[in-house]
């Protein structure tokens, strides 16, 4: 419990990982995992993940962050402080088909996954009892395009109330308008059920069978306003030929689908990701 | 040099097994190798490739074809009788990156190929040396989109010359005329350095690498009047991230084509392609 | 539920593939889906199966049967009928790590199973709820090597009374004897958490982890009397690197053996998979 | 060619990236990549890799490296400096099999190998016109286990003449003397044709059909004097099926031996690797 994270994103010039790990040095804090990264030496971004053990780090956390401040302003710093003490809250939306919500509470049983689950929220019945039984608040909120905007006041209240700090669209098949989108801001993770940027919109598998392709996949990706265009996260594939029909590619794909979505939340609860434009950069 | 391969494509109904097995027993042929497909039993599409041995093929070979002629005609087939004895013939264009040419080469020169390079033909000088240094005759011919139609005619000639049963675009970056594309139906195999149908046209690299995806892929498909819209008939990937700039990503890339475009040469040689609409059903 | 599969192993000669669709086909019945190898045309061993559709099989498949038995002494042929209207039922029998008992409950709620799960028996409590909460009885069979006859007579018992033609152990951690396994030759699925033949015998991540290997794995093999030398149905791996501890090696490999043992049961009840010495043919 | 890499491995304490990043700052250098890991937080071995860009870094150097003893006493660090100006000389070494020579040819060939060649040596003739024909010397060195000492006497002479920085056994089939492993210490890379600990010593892929596996590998690792044992770099498998022959296991396996090779040099010569014990750690 007196693990931290410290992202940070800025323009790249010499020094910089020295006055980082000399800050942490200065706090007695041990730096356990240190990733960086680049676009360019020269005039580039540069981006770091520093995942770091600290004795009483409860008691120093605020110094640290008052101190980092002239730091990251010295440097033109983007910054994010994320302590393991702060469990991450998660809110899962999801629709009919229930594979990816049940990899997600699979994980969280196992403690594979450095999360609370505060909320599921459905637009079916389906999933309320295998949800309830884990002890996790289960919302049936019916929804189409005509009450959408009254459906995410609704659901933006339920965010509120159970202090969600990400939000997971497990096979969720509602568009969110922007002003949602707003709200969460690199937080709202998607699986889209195709390998991006193959087969954007509806009914990918219908649309991979047609094409004849030999391999399907599933990707991961934070939502953004324009559909399925989003910084992508993770993808995975699975080999198919000519005998699957668009059922068993569903059936296949589901199982790409449960292991990308796991993945993309474990690394975003892990802060493993920046984000930069369109892309993410993801510290493994 | 006794084998040979029967490809059939028919209206499925009950039987046909029965008839074209009992066909290659009359002719004391034994089936070494069978695999078939339907798209329905009810009123679907029957699909079957039998690679069978048989003593002096080559005396029984007039005979058997036409005692079959009849057979497909009661049972509406479409049909192909492929010999052993009789290799293939390869024509293989290439523009300036010839590391698709190499790994045909290489594998030809192995023995894992089951054909002949008959002609190597590109718009650029730069692989004269390593082609004829196997004895394989090379042409060099300037080629861009005013002067198609003349270039087109050339490599035709070429192509009846040397007797060419397969063309292979090995990285060849010209447009083919539909006129040319008629002269060699489901005969020509192109490589394209995305997975399809993601990043279709010019650049696929770049256009990865602005999308941030997970996955790069290549595809390799037979060669229509719709540009890379084609049947496909292998795709393979590789995982890259965000510390793979384009660069990166064609080196990358260039080892998925080299394997993907080998395997769909090496499949279509073997005579285990079947062409459906746009699609293809491959035989392994 | 007219749907049938008919295994055949014998010595190889022409003809074979002629008697036996010309059997099925006596009978109206029409191969949908056909598979076959010979370990050598020249007096290798023959092996094909045949799935075929018949209308009112129930009503015919004596008499096929009756009339089957002459080919098969004719060829010498080693032959198995399976009914899809029989479905096969299978024992599940699980230790204390319940991640490949969930899969198998999962996949079969799921109806990706074609089997019926009869029982489940376990040396520990932990599984019974999830177990009995679909339905199927548990039962709690403490063991260990001292009292291994008695225990295994209890087993053998309840095989019995559940009509059990499949026994499943996933993740069962206790040595069967041989009189145990000679009830159910080539009918008792194990997983191993190990790429096999590497890390035979207890604790593979353990060894795995001490020698620095770079992809750990999973097999799935028909249970003989030595040890994780039966024939291997199924194997994968994952990418593993120097970050991985035992802890972490467990985690990763355990969805490994989700899907490899998954796939093995999957391909055992369709009857894709014949022995042979100490191999298996699979017919996917 | 102002480029360097700094490897270090140490006793675990708070503060050493700090003083490392401190001293590189010192020198204007600017860290490009960093990668570390730690066996333990507490107690554990340390270890870093920072390639870093530094102005003049030639005329910097020695006075860089002598500041640096100093710390390296402090820590008790093991530490090496790799300067991108001092391209890595390698020797390959081959027996009758070409193929991974081949493929470190190609990757030569096409600036992917940041290393020279400096010499091959074999004991058969078989590869000598295609070494040579890159301007590589070749020397025909035969051998066999009863000269074995001269033959090495031999080699060792060639090593010193060429300047010899790394060593590379592509597909080479002789053992060496422990004498000779010891000249090379960590700096002999080796491809075995399993993926090991299976199938260690002779005849893998014979090993592989006996077995039934259904996928084989190739390992790559440092040499040391028990055979088969060494830290392992790098690992890789393809799927296989009853239907492969050994011949064809060897054809399929060969491909694997190719790139688990060749990415074993690339990350030794871009000094991504610290062995620790039996293992390695690669900083990808």
């Amino acid at each position: 419990q007196n693990e931290a994270v410290l992202l940070v994103k800025c323009p790249d010039k010499p020094g910089i990982v020295a006055v980082l790990s000399e800050f942490l040095h200065t706090f007695d804090a041990n730096i356990i995992e240190s990733s960086q990264y680049s676009t360019n030496p020269e005039n580039g971004t540069f981006f770091i993940r520093l995942a770091y053990y600290c004795d009483q780090l409860a008691d120093k956390a605020e110094q640290m962050e008052k101190n980092f401040a002239g730091i990251a302003r010295a440097f033109d710093m983007h910054y994010e402080f994320h302590y393991r003490a702060q469990t991450k809250r998660a809110a899962i939306f999801v629709s009919k088909e229930p594979h990816c919500l049940l990899e997600l509470l699979w994980e969280y049983q196992n403690g594979d996954l450095n999360m609370d689950i505060g909320v599921v929220i459905s637009n079916y019945e389906d999933s309320r009892d295998m949800v309830e039984a884990l002890g996790i608040p289960f919302y049936y909120i019916p929804a189409n395009k005509d009450i959408r905007e009254q459906v995410e006041a609704q659901q933006i209240a339920l965010m509120e109330e159970f202090e969600i700090d990400v939000l997971i669209l497990a096979r969720y098949m509602q568009i969110l308008t922007p002003n949602f989108v707003k709200h969460f801001e690199n937080r709202i993770i998607n699986i889209h059920h195709s390998f991006l940027p193959a087969f954007i919109g509806a009914d990918p598998y219908a649309r991979a069978f047609a094409r004849g392709v030999k391999l399907i996949g599933a990707t991961s990706h934070y939502v953004t306003n324009d559909l399925d265009e989003g910084p992508i996260i993770e993808q995975d594939v699975e080999r198919v030929d000519h005998r699957s029909d668009v059922k068993e590619l569903r059936k296949i794909g589901s199982k790409i689908e449960r292991r990308v979505l796991a993945k993309a939340v474990k690394w975003h609860v892990e802060n493993r990701i920046l984000v930069e434009g369109n892309k993410t950069i993801v510290f493994h």
